[in-house]
């Protein structure tokens, strides 16, 4: 008798939720709820209150409803008996943080704090906390933090403590009443078991923790700001759960809601583009697996950790226990095309789209790839959102070089492709000089699957075959296949997340092989992408950032 | 009684013909000529017989038609008696030059060779002679010619030894057959005067001729080509004309086509964009004159000659009589834009012009004009056509740095224009540097007409007042004056083209002027252009030659 586990990927608009057979890892159903609240990025929602520019908060109650719309539906359309669902497993973005209680009450749903933005949910996305994260990097690097080095020298705005020092400067109170800061992953599975634990990948890429040296020192955090001395023993947990592990059984009332039954193993959280490198059957060193949609996230692991340049992190444990997971990232891939479809393509083009019943980017892919390696004369630089690896710098910007009287938009959008491909390469040689070795390279996301042209040119700028993922929801199954893990072998799901791969997990039968015409063109063109990548890049000419600047002069 | 000249502008695609008032420079009557034959660049008129890429012709009797039906129109339209007119003067594309007989038959013109791509007139943009360019460069700079550095050290595939030798290479048999190897303007007026003259400007700027040391010598010649020793003494002359001399008078057999007084007095010949500076007032050293198209001619005049790096040539009576003619050039402003507006603006924008009942450029230019400098972050180098001063280099491409995903159209366009900008102060630095003097800067040609932020972002590029003609004809204009010098002041004309200009040649009254904060920021935005340019340009970093190998590899 086969048994089932769900897992529900929360991304950005959306949950998603698909209930999988663990004996082959198909998807036997699957729903989507669409939050309500979405991205709540102008107005606090019931109230008066408009948010400053950069800011991105989102409603704890949509992550409840999406468990509870979308679990029921897929019960449902699978026709299955609840008692043949052993685990949940979920996956989130990160870092989305939120203030609660101690008993998990989110800070927003207190009526006489529902009206100041900082009670609300802090999405990955919110970008304000930047003046925080500047001073946590110079303070860092001032009093030379150990842990400095494991996030390629630099964290993001986008990670748990500038959030949560944003708090303590602008909103005390809430600092004050907020007995806990959390990750929405690890409060969601809270919900969903009645037991708060901390999983090891969030603690691990996005609040400086590590599991030989934990977290940063309260001398350091003394430092950033007097109150700040104890936030780890105040309001997170030095307990920090590895991934696979159960977090708990679900509660009366969440079964009572779900459909499910009470007890069902729920699984420790995890982060979207971490928890589908299992679902990308990669549970070993020496494979990377690239999460390619807007950005793309960078994934690998190695057995032993090593420092690698501008990576965005290296957690023991962060993605498949036992090893050193490795990130890196590229900030602007899906994103770039979308950008150059919505500004730069004429109207004859869109005509030709809607002429032919596709959209622009089909036309540009069906154009660009007409044309040959190195035909364009063409070479783009593909900073457009600034370069998360390995340089670590959101002020470069984006070049394009080669541009004559013929250029046509096909050969700009092809020169755009391209340019992601080197950026990837970049990342790849930077791992293996580092001494992680990169010896495959699996594709997930939406990209691969809509764009073949893409792969085609990663495969021949990166001189490997490219392997794809055969689902494309690699996130919503790789939480199931950790539910299955929490459950473990003896209730019918496994005991380790590599068996779970080995059965649940698959590659396409179609791979994108290097052409050696082509790989010998794009190894000149790449030659040149380097020379400007460390020339724009390194610091030899900053034109990039004094345009910035005087930029922001003349806006301010 | 008002006595009046005509000037005949023969462009690419058409030629203009305007009738002047002496008194006061207005225009009384215009008319305006398409060629039949246009642009001659994929079939020869007539024939099966196809020409190669690069290739553009033009038959000679669309010239001869031009004057024999745009001439009585104006005559006609001014109501003017033929004794009232007293001179004509034409100007030309340059270099547009034929082979003909001994006198003056377009070799074109006769049956047995009329097929063969050669026996046609060569225009300007015919840029099929590259080779024959390439090895008279090499060879001029290894015999250490004393010309070279008066061209910038290159000289063009355009001009008129890299397309005599074109003839001789390909088609000696033309060669052989010609008696007469001509400039289309000498030529033309050859067929209104019957007397064959060369004029110096022609000469001086296109054929590698100055006052002092005449042609290249016939040794340099014949180690080009032992053909091509005596190729000035056989089919040209040594004998050049200055411009505004009287080259002859109407022949009976014009005087009777074009309606006109036979005797009329004719000018030699002149180029375009050099008529057009004494049009723009200007007969003095000092002032520059831009004159503004799909390319710029920078024109200004020196009392004594100084070598300037990268100026397309420098020529003693070359624009005015006594005085040194310089000429520089950028080889894509207005076609810049247009590329633009073709190949980068999306379906939205063409219909908010359609709306509004605009174009493409007006509504890019209304949206541009809302930002202010240094607003966008972006920075352009202008080579999309190469650059052609002062780096004299064809093969150097566009670039675009300093995009985000914010960037919008308008911001690029804009970002295109001001990188033109920046390109002319390039120009106008490098001649100071150099001792020619630019204190003032005049704007001719059609888009300062069309474009006022273009003319506000000069100005403030520039850091000068921007004054602009008055008239948008000002190569007929200068022609109809040249034509009244070829009259002299007896007849009721000018003796010298200085008066003619001091009463026929008239600026606008709106001038353009730096606006100081615009100004500061723009002198920082060239620090950056310079730094780009010399980086791209000079020899640091060949990536767009090599991208431009990579690609004649590919299509190879």
């Amino acid at each position: 008798m086969n048994k089932y586990a769900i897992g529900i990927d929360f991304g950005t608009e959306s949950a998603r939720t698909v209930l999988v057979d663990l004996s082959n890892g198909s998807e036997v159903a699957a729903a989507v709820y669409t939050y309500q609240d979405g991205v709540i990025d102008e107005w606090l929602p019931g109230s008066g209150v408009r948010l400053e520019p950069d800011w991105a908060l989102q409603n704890p109650a949509d992550y409840v409803r999406a468990v509870t719309q979308t679990v029921p539906q897929v019960l449902a359309a699978s026709e299955l008996s609840p008692d043949d669902v052993i685990g949940i497993g979920i996956d989130f973005t990160a870092c989305t943080m939120l203030p609660t209680k101690a008993d998990g009450t989110p800070l927003c749903n207190i009526p006489e704090l529902r009206n100041n933005p900082h009670a609300w949910v802090k999405l990955w996305k919110h970008h304000a906390a930047q003046p925080e994260a500047n001073r946590i990097n110079d303070l860092a690097l001032q009093r030379q933090e150990p842990w400095l080095a494991r996030y390629g020298g630099k964290i993001s705005s986008e990670w748990f403590f500038p959030k949560a020092l944003q708090i303590l400067d602008e909103a005390p109170e809430i600092y004050e009443a907020a007995d806990r800061l959390i990750e929405a992953a690890d409060w969601m599975v809270w919900q969903l078991t009645g037991v708060e634990t901390r999983n090891s990948c969030t603690a691990g890429y996005k609040a400086i923790w590590s599991k030989r040296e934990g977290f940063p020192s309260p001398d350091f955090f003394a430092a950033l700001h007097p109150r700040m001395r104890n936030i780890v023993a105040e309001k997170m947990s030095e307990t920090i759960a590895p991934l696979g592990a159960r977090a708990g059984g679900l509660t009366r009332q969440m079964a009572e809601a779900t459909g499910l039954r009470a007890g069902t193993a729920v699984a420790v959280a995890n982060v979207d583009a971490h928890v589908a490198v299992p679902a990308a059957t990669v549970t070993k060193p020496g494979t990377m697996v690239a999460i390619m949609g807007t950005s793309t996230c960078h994934m690998v692991l190695g057995a032993e950790q090593r420092i690698v340049p501008g990576m965005c992190g290296v957690v023991e444990d962060g993605i498949i226990p036992g090893l050193f997971g490795y990130e890196a990232g590229q900030s602007c891939v899906g994103d770039h095309f979308a950008w150059f479809v919505e500004n730069c393509v004429p109207g004859e083009y869109q005509r030709e789209a809607e002429r032919d019943g596709v959209n622009l980017h089909q036309t540009l892919e069906a154009r660009a790839a007409q044309l040959r390696p190195g035909e364009s004369g063409l070479l783009a630089l593909d900073w457009w959102n600034g370069n998360r690896s390995v340089l670590v710098d959101v002020d470069l910007t984006g070049l394009l070089i080669g541009a004559t009287l013929a250029t046509k938009p096909e050969e700009i959008y092809r020169a755009l492709i391209e340019a992601t491909a080197y950026g990837t390469r970049v990342i790849v040689e930077t791992f293996e000089r580092s001494g992680v070795a990169v010896d495959e390279f699996v594709a997930a996301g939406g990209l691969p699957e809509r764009n073949k042209l893409l792969m085609q040119i990663y495969a021949d700028v990166l001189g490997r075959e490219i392997k794809v993922v055969a689902t494309q929801q690699a996130g919503a199954l790789g939480s199931a296949m950790h539910g299955a893990v929490a459950a473990g072998a003896s209730a019918g799901g496994y005991d380790r997340i590599e068996d779970a791969a080995l059965t649940m997990a698959r590659l396409k039968d179609e791979t994108f092989m290097p052409i050696p015409e082509h790989q010998a063109v794009y190894d000149k063109l790449y030659d040149e992408y380097v020379t400007l990548h460390d020339y724009f890049g390194r610091g030899e000419n900053d034109v990039m950032k004094r345009l910035k600047r005087i930029k922001a002069g003349v806006r301010s």
